[in-house]
């Protein structure tokens, strides 16, 4: 739940000044996202979201991730698209921070995953991948395996309060995953982050992809493998493959994989448990207790990381 | 900010089944309001917030909130309406919490108070205290001066860490209000939170009041002295006789004060302050360090209730 900075109405009304989107009707905090700050905004010409983007979020970065989006939205994905001021900008300052409103999209996203949510989501995930391909700049990921080590040293002293022999036990998975990680994979603009609070659903089907603030040029089916461990897990920790089928199929209708990225699968999965875990074990280690945002538990994809450990190519996770 | 409850889909489709407002568009949590997990939901039919009350609200007084605010908005009191079920009921459960549904009131809360918003301020309060007049129910409020002492009582033993002395300084400030306090001022149905966050103006004009969930039965005049502490103190602690003036002329155009309730201002003005001091001062030392919502300062109102101790008689507020 996210609004960090507040904006004045004063500011509100000299920042859409530099738009021809309308009169502010309405303006209300949004408890979603837990980077930047996310307002719903209602103009006499629509429904938009204003985000602040927070310290977290590098600026130089910004022109990448809009530019992304745009180009998306122009190739189909059903994800936010900046609205650009007068002047053609879409970025922006406001209240300090740099600032841009993008489009309302409809849609609930689902609190518990289903079977049924998986088929379009893979689907989804294979267009934006080929959507994608066609924007130009790169974008290195800074939670890419590169990012691991650095990561894990900033939690490593304290990684044991979490659960005994978790710093040691890392370190050995971290060794390994850096040391077999597949480099000549196909790459492109990934979303990184394609959790179920990133995905909306309207009857039943994807009404919009959003939260772009981590996407990056990285192995495409590296993006898959979030997924499988974002969507695919009950919730008392078995994997469901007919979840993972449902998936990947929706997937491979788009975007058939290579024999190499099947294969890959399970590395890549660990990988991706790694990353969400090493993060969550940051913010597990650094939020005081009984803050009012509990920090997700880090052990989940310990849980997670283990089942990839032994699981052996795709039919691991399609049955 | 505030989403403490999550809804799931399933439970949020089941529960709209009971309502003949279209099916979902739309539904995002809102990070306003300290109490209630509050949702933006759109539907076919239009805007609505749905709000789950957690566990600061007694169920038993749910009822009457309810009925308070189906009754203003009768009177012509733009506040949130219940939207009652197809059985007529408003209030139901949904995700184990006491849940309704009341309509969407477009507008934006003032960040920063001005004096042009303190005469519709003024007004709307005493549209509020008049519509309130035909509404039979009682409530006690459960936040006046009987509610004062138990609530010192909790943070008494920790008060000095926040300011030397400060224990000591408000024991006899409660004995002094108490034993002076006012019993034979008019009395009615009260907002007894409207701070700049309940507020919606729309071109400078009130568009809506909301968060009805403090109000109770007591002193209307009461009702102002919370207003004039809310919104008439500047950022550097000191009084805006201005807005004082523009609230209370604002509130006289609707509803006279009498000469009593004039003359009591001042001790009114310390209560209310008195009351948001006590109840900062509990969040101020049982929110842990770095949390996410950073609990308003108590000093603020120790400031407030200081200046309230020097005031004589309505002149002091109004000029």
């Amino acid at each position: 739940m996210a609004v960090y900075t507040e904006v004045t109405d004063d500011a509100l009304r000299a920042f859409l000044s530099a738009y021809d989107i309308g009169e502010v009707v309405a303006f209300r905090g949004i408890a979603e996202g837990v980077e930047n700050s996310n307002y719903m905004l209602r103009t006499t010409a629509g429904d938009f979201i204003l985000t602040l983007y927070e310290k977290r979020v590098d600026p130089a970065d910004l022109p990448w991730f809009l530019g992304l989006m745009q180009h998306l939205a122009s190739q189909g994905v059903t994800c936010p698209q900046p609205v650009p001021g007068r002047d053609g900008e879409a970025l922006r300052i406001l209240a300090d921070r740099h600032a841009a409103i993008t489009t309302f999209l409809p849609g609930i996203w689902p609190r518990r995953p289903q079977i049924a949510h998986c088929g379009p989501l893979g689907q989804a995930l294979g267009r934006l991948h080929e959507a994608g391909a066609s924007y130009a700049p790169r974008r290195p990921n800074a939670l890419g395996p590169n990012g691991w080590r650095p990561l894990l040293e900033r939690s490593l002293g304290r990684a044991d309060e979490v659960a005994p022999g978790l710093g040691a036990d890392l370190s050995a998975v971290l060794d390994r995953l850096l040391a077999d990680w597949p480099r000549d994979l196909p790459e492109g603009q990934i979303h990184a982050d394609l959790f179920p609070d990133n995905v909306f659903f309207l009857d039943h089907k994807i009404s919009g992809l959003i939260d772009f603030y981590f996407a990056a040029t990285d192995l495409l089916a590296y993006d898959l493998a979030i997924c499988l461990n974002a969507w695919c897990f009950e919730a008392d920790g078995a994997f469901n493959v007919t979840r993972g089928r449902a998936l990947i199929a929706g997937y491979q209708s788009v975007r058939p994989l290579t024999a190499a990225e099947g294969d890959a699968m399970p590395i890549l999965a660990q990988g991706a448990a790694l990353r969400f875990l090493l993060t969550r074990l940051y913010d597990w280690l650094n939020t005081p207790p009984g803050a009012l945002v509990t920090p997700k538990d880090p052990v989940e994809y310990l849980r997670k990381l283990r089942f990839h450990r032994h699981a052996t190519g795709l039919a691991a996770y399609a049955g």
